[in-house]
C-alpha cells in the first residue's frame, strides 16, 4: 500500500462531518479508485465539544484553522468553513502559501477572491480543487475543465441555486405567492431564517462568476454579475408565463460575445420544453454548450452534506492521483482579458406585466411608450374586463435592447394609469 | 512552449475528420488548457485520395493501421475504425504492446476485448481513454471516474442509443409504428440501411457494458448483458403507455445486488415525470446513482462528429497533462468479481397488453394463469366492446419475478382466445 494523501479539514459542519463519513464508509473504494488511502488526519473547528456524528478520535485538532495549513504532516487541507472573508480566506492564503494543494466548498470566496488565490496557487505550483463550490454533488467543474476542454464555450447557464427553484417550484405547482412559500421553505428547513443570500440571487451568482471564469478562460469576476432575486415574482406571472408556454426559472446565464462576456443572474421564462424548465424541487442543473461538443446538461442535488462531500472527495482523488489542472483551466498568463459586459447592453425578448385602470386609452399610452423607445411587440393579453378598476396587461416584445426597454419601462411607471411597478421578467431560449 | 503530444488517428470517416478539425480550429485554446499543444502527425485509413474535408498535407500516412502503432514519432494512438474484430483489435493490441497509450471511440471493441485490453493497457503503464465510446459528447466516462469517483454506485441507467430515441419520439409524438419511422429514419439518414446494430440494442448493450464495469468497478462483461430491441414495439402501445402516465424508451439498466450485477437493455415504460422520460429525439442520457451524490443525469449528443471528436480530444488533452487513471476506475487486481445476473432472477413490474376475443371468460382465463404464477395485478384496462373481435386487453402487475411473469406469459399466449403474441413492457421507476 502506498502513502496515503493525509488531509486536514477545516470547518465540520453538515459537510465536513460528510466528508469524514464518506472517507471512512467508503475507505475501500476510495483505496482502489485513488491508488492510495485517502486519509483525514487533523481537524480545526470551533467547538471542539460538539457532537457531529462522527468519531474525531485520533485526529489532530486545531482551534486555529490556520494554524491547521501549517501543520507539516497534511498533504492537503479542505476549506470549509465558508464566507468570503476572515478565517475562511486566512486559511486559504496560509495553506497556498505552504505550499498545499487547497479543497474548498465555499462559492462565495472564490467568487470574491478568486483570481488572487488561483495566481498564489499557481505561483506555489499547487492545485486548488473547488468541484464542490458549484452545484454539489454536479461534477461541473470537472465536466468543464477536462471533459469538454476542447471546446470553445459558447454560453453556460444553469439553475444554481436549490432553495430558489424549491421556492419557484412550488409557487408554480401550487399557485403560491412568494411570501408564503418562503415562509413555509423556512420552516420545513429548505430556506434560512435570513435567505436574501438565497432569494436575492448572491449565492447563485457567486457560482455563475465562477462558472463564467473557467467556461471562458478569464479571471473571476464577481463584481461585474448583473444580479436579480426572485423575491418580485408574483403568482400572477408564474400563472402568466405557463399560459404562453413558459416556466419562471432563477437561472445564472453567462455567454460569451465578441465584445467581451455577458454575466447576469435573474428570474428568467424559459420555454416549458426547454430542458432546464423541467429541472424542479431543491435540484440544480448547468447547461453548457460547445462548438463540437454541442449543448451538454449536466443535474443533480446542488447542495447537502452527501453531494457536497462527494465532490469534495472527487477533489481529493485526483490529488492523491496526482492529477494536476489550472484552476481556470488555464495558466494565468494565457487567461483571456475580455471584459464583462454591461447589462445595459443585453439584448433579448421580454415579458412585461402591468396592473392598469380599466379605461380607454391606457394601452395607447403604454404602446407610444415602447415605440418612442424602439421596441417592437410580439404579443399582448389582456384578460377580462372590470371598467375604471385594475386589470392585468401582459406585452411580449420581440428581441430589444435592455436600454431600450429600461427607458420605456420609467415612460410606463410613471403613467398614473399604471397601478403598480411594473413586472419585467427575461425571456430566455433556454 | 512544451513539446507537443504527437498523435496517430486510424480511421478518417467523420470522426477522425472531426478530431482533425477540431485540434486545428481549437488550437490555441487546446495548448492554453492541456499546457502543451496536441498535434496529429500520422494517419491511417483506406483510401489516402478521398476529400474528407480537411486537409492530411504533412502527415505521415499508413496503409497499415498496425504499422501507424509502431512510428516511434507517436506518443499516442487514437483507435476511430470501429467493429470488435479485425484492424480495430489489431491496431489496439499493437498500440498497447508498443507501450503506446490508446483512445477510442469503439464500442464494440470495448465492450467485447475491454477485459484483456485493460490487461494489456496495465501491463504497460499506459493508459486506455474511452470517452467517446459511450455517449458521444457526454464526459459520462470521466464524471463516473472522477467525478462520482468517491461513491459507491448503486446503478446507472441511461438512453444509449440516438436512433432508437428518436424513432420512440416520434413514434409518441406522432402515433406512427415502428416501421413507418424507421423507414422514414433510413431516408433521414437518422438510421443506417441495415440497422439491427441500433433497433435491436446491440449498441446500447456495448455502451451499458462498458457503463457497468466502470461504475461497479468489474471487468467488462458485455455477454452476460441481457438484450432486446424496440422492433416489437407497437404504436398502441405507446398510446396506452402515455394514458397509463409513462413513456416507452430503450434503457440500457445495470444495478449492484447483494449477489451480482444486473445489466439489461430493453424498452421501458418510465413515469412520464422522471428526468429521462423527459429527454427525446436524438438525445442521449445516463443516470448514475451514488450514496453520497445521490442521482445525477448528464444529457446531450451521443453521436455525431463533432460531438465525439469533443470525448476524444478530451481524452487527448488528459495524456497532454500526463492525467493517467486506471482503465475501469480501478487497477484490475482491486476490481469487483461479482457475477452478472440471469434475467430470470429480474423483479420488476410489467405491463402486459393482449389482443383478446370479446367473449366471456377470456380474463378469468388470463387472471388464472397470472394467479396461478403467483403475479398479482395492479390494474387493469379494457377499452371497447366488439362482440366476437378482437380488443386490447392491459394488464399492469404488482412487483413480481420475470421467471414467474415468463411462465404465466407462456400459459396466456397459448390461450386460443389470445390472438397475437402478447407484448411485454417491464416497468421502470426511472
Amino acid at each position: 500500500m502506498t502513502r496515503p494523501l493525509c488531509v486536514g479539514i477545516a470547518g465540520l459542519g453538515t459537510v465536513g462531518a460528510g466528508v469524514l463519513r464518506l472517507l471512512r464508509e467508503n475507505a475501500e473504494i476510495v483505496t482502489a479508485r485513488a491508488g492510495r488511502p485517502v486519509a483525514v488526519v487533523a481537524v480545526s473547528a470551533r467547538d471542539r465539544s460538539k457532537d457531529r456524528g462522527v468519531s474525531l478520535a485520533g485526529l489532530r485538532w486545531y482551534d486555529d484553522p490556520v494554524a491547521l495549513a501549517a501543520d507539516p504532516g497534511l498533504d492537503c487541507v479542505v476549506e470549509l468553513i465558508g464566507g468570503s472573508e476572515g478565517p475562511s480566506r486566512h486559511l486559504a492564503e496560509a495553506t497556498l502559501q505552504a505550499g498545499k494543494p487547497l479543497v474548498t466548498a465555499n462559492k462565495a470566496l472564490l467568487a470574491v477572491h478568486g483570481a488572487a488565490l488561483a495566481a498564489a496557487a499557481e505561483a506555489a505550483h499547487v492545485t486548488l480543487g473547488y468541484e464542490a463550490a458549484v452545484a454539489g454533488g454536479i461534477p461541473i467543474i470537472k465536466a468543464l475543465r477536462e471533459g469538454l476542454a476542447g471546446n470553445r464555450i459558447h454560453r453556460v447557464s444553469g439553475i444554481l441555486n436549490g432553495t430558489c427553484n424549491y421556492i419557484l417550484t412550488q409557487m408554480a405547482e401550487r399557485g403560491r405567492e412568494f411570501a408564503d412559500v418562503l415562509a413555509e421553505a423556512q420552516r420545513l428547513g429548505y430556506a434560512e431564517a435570513d435567505p436574501s443570500f438565497d432569494v436575492d440571487g448572491i449565492d447563485a451568482a457567486h457560482k455563475l462568476a465562477i462558472l463564467a471564469a473557467l467556461a471562458f478562460g478569464r479571471p473571476v469576476d464577481f463584481a461585474a454579475v448583473h444580479v436579480e432575486g426572485i423575491r418580485r415574482v408574483s403568482a400572477l406571472d408564474v400563472a402568466f408565463a405557463r399560459e404562453l408556454g413558459y416556466r419562471i426559472k432563477l437561472l445564472g446565464i453567462a455567454t460569451a460575445r465578441p465584445a467581451g462576456v455577458e454575466a447576469r443572474v435573474h428570474p428568467c421564462m424559459v420555454p416549458a420544453a426547454a430542458p432546464l424548465a423541467r429541472v424542479d424541487g431543491v435540484f440544480n442543473a448547468v447547461v453548457a454548450e460547445g462548438d463540437f461538443a454541442g449543448q451538454i446538461m449536466l443535474q443533480g442535488r446542488g447542495a447537502g452534506a452527501g453531494p457536497t462531500a462527494s465532490a469534495v472527495v472527487a477533489d481529493l482523488m485526483d490529488l492523491a492521483r496526482g492529477q494536476a489542472i489550472a484552476v481556470w483551466g488555464a495558466a494565468t498568463a494565457a487567461l483571456s482579458t475580455l471584459p464583462t459586459l454591461s447589462m445595459s447592453a443585453h439584448q433579448g425578448c421580454y415579458y412585461l406585466r402591468l396592473m392598469v385602470v380599466d379605461r380607454p386609452g391606457v394601452i395607447a399610452d403604454v404602446t407610444a411608450a415602447l415605440r418612442d423607445a424602439g421596441v417592437s411587440l410580439e404579443s399582448m393579453l389582456q384578460r377580462g374586463r372590470a371598467p375604471g378598476e385594475a386589470v392585468p396587461v401582459v406585452l411580449v416584445t420581440h428581441e430589444t435592447a435592455e436600454a431600450a426597454m429600461a427607458a420605456a419601462l420609467a415612460r410606463i411607471a410613471a403613467l398614473d394609469t399604471v397601478l403598480e411597478p411594473p413586472a419585467l421578467i427575461r425571456i430566455e431560449p433556454a
